[in-house]
């Protein structure tokens, strides 16, 4: 992600110089535009660690030696700014960048309308994050400030806890199903949604693991304390406890903001996929063509297998239009207006 | 569904009669097609009872009475074969359906390459059990037997322990982000694939809790002691072993059998998404010109934010043709062959 970075700050009129372990990935990132020069600046006024998590604390104070701001982009926050402990190093985590991502997946817009957050301290020498936050919010993104810990207990509810579950999700049914294998296909689209995310690299996670192991542990056992008080309401048929939890979530899933800063008003179609090809392709057009922007768009398949339906979210103000639009095709749709937060 | 298994059925020949404690759905059926009259027949040579868990076993019970056959279609089996047992019930499961079911959303063709479980027991008729076979077949479906106290475990696990673990995770996060409400923003993609499930209405997992009770709760038994066999592996930085956790996850979802019957070998398409609109029916459309036939589709958002890869999944001998029409486009694309089962 580190080309990325390079490239909205060139993007901004920063000369930018790159260093990697890796002489071609730096070779190639100044035939893709992102870098000015290779090799490490002291004079530099603003150094971006992007490497793993568990080196960035040592290069961070590397880089400090020099004199300019520091930050990085690790994904776990507490560990790093307790290790560089340093008034002009501000730690930070960008919520962007695809799985794909290396010099070649570059692109100086990835910031646009993401979150950033940053994690200053009571130590943070107020100039350096006014710079910092100034230069992050120029290249679009929404700096949210918030201390190392509590980043770092957000990102494993939200992010490193959820993989560990999905995984350990898929493991149980993997057991449970070596002796009938065809009947993995029982797992319709509902588990499939859920398991997605097993299905990633587990090279990331062992690191991320170790760094944010205090959070992690601590959300661990949170989520397995509710877990056991699911399964005693029902193993004691108790529906009205069981009601209030699913309704509670449900409630809560429905409000999770999109991952563009949506409008105040937003609703939700569902439209039921018919079992032929092109009907995605004819939809987007369709929305396309009426100037029906999309906020969101996922397959939500039943969890008892089917068709599934299509969850487009757009704003209020063209549901009108697009419910016309889908009639006028012969599609079935339901419209539901999501509650702002 | 029973509007779509009576649609079916007539589409086979059968006379249909249908009945309804609504009588205005009754009448909607005849009008749709799905039934040629209404009310109870007794003189019917095979009984489909569409309702509830709950209510499966009484309404059976009189169906037999009148001498058929009798089946359901039920999301729990043991109990409902035991409560009933009778040589001429055989429970059953069609693992099809959408969300947005009922009356209106009949179609003869939902049971087309889906799986439809069947749990015959050593009491059953087999002439009773070779006529059921026969005629869900003709549907389309294809039937899979096994035991009802096995189709149990495996619903548990591949769909209501996996409702009540993302219900469960998406209230942790709920209770986490209340005082900041704003950072529910940093879940992304992965969070949003994994809770989706816990959108769904409430309602029918009551009675499915009651009725699978047993089933779930030894499987949130063993997913408890799982999760917590991880926290000790998160807890004393055991590497290997959350590797090897991760790894074999991560086989198993790979392999997870894709809905429709997939050929022999099937390649994993996965592109990037860009940030404009219309890339989906772009995607969606070059696949039909190119006359390739996607099996699978999906989006999978990046755990950390950002654009998210579309994922289509497709037959080995179509790959290079896609390949091909993709790059002629300048989509960039990553590859990968799906291991067969």
């Amino acid at each position: 992600m580190g080309g990325s970075v390079a490239m909205a700050l060139r993007a901004q009129g920063w000369y930018v110089s790159g260093v990697d372990r890796v002489d071609a990935a730096c070779r190639r990132g100044v035939e893709l535009g992102a870098f000015d020069a290779i090799g490490p600046d002291p004079t530099a006024d603003l150094t971006f660690v992007c490497t793993p998590v568990l080196s960035v604390a040592e290069l961070a104070l590397e880089a400090l030696d020099h004199g300019g701001i520091v930050t990085d982009i690790g994904s776990v926050k507490a560990p790093i700014v307790s290790a560089v402990d340093h008034p002009r190093f501000i730690g930070g985590h960008p919520m962007a960048g695809s799985e794909q991502d290396g010099i070649e997946g570059s692109d100086p817009a990835m910031f646009q309308g993401r979150t950033w957050v940053l994690t200053p301290t009571s130590k943070t020498d107020s100039q350096a994050f006014a710079t910092l936050y100034t230069v992050i919010s120029a290249m679009g993104a929404q700096v949210v400030s918030v201390p190392p810990e509590r980043h770092d207990e957000l990102v494993a509810v939200v992010s490193h806890v959820p993989h560990l579950a999905a995984s350990t999700l898929m493991g149980v049914a993997a057991d449970g199903a070596e002796e009938h294998a065809a009947l993995l296909r029982l797992a319709a689209g509902g588990f499939r949604d859920m398991t997605r995310i097993a299905a990633g690299h587990p090279a990331i996670w062992m690191d991320i693991c170790s760094a944010n192991r205090t959070a992690i542990v601590s959300v661990l056992d949170r989520y397995i304390e509710e877990l056991s008080a699911v399964r005693s309401i029902v193993d004691t048929e108790d529906r009205p406890a069981l009601l209030h939890r699913l309704e509670r979530a449900r409630a809560a899933r429905l409000n999770l903001p999109v991952g563009a800063p949506p409008p105040a008003d937003l609703v939700e179609f569902r439209i039921p996929i018919p079992d032929r090809p092109g009907f995605i392709a004819e939809i987007s057009t369709l929305a396309s063509e009426l100037g029906v922007n999309i906020f969101d768009i996922e397959i939500s398949h039943s969890m008892e297998g089917g068709g599934g339906v299509l969850v487009a979210i757009v704003s209020a103000s063209f549901a009108d239009l697009l419910r016309g639009g889908l009639v006028a095709r012969g599609f079935r749709s339901s419209v539901t207006r999501l509650e702002s937060k």
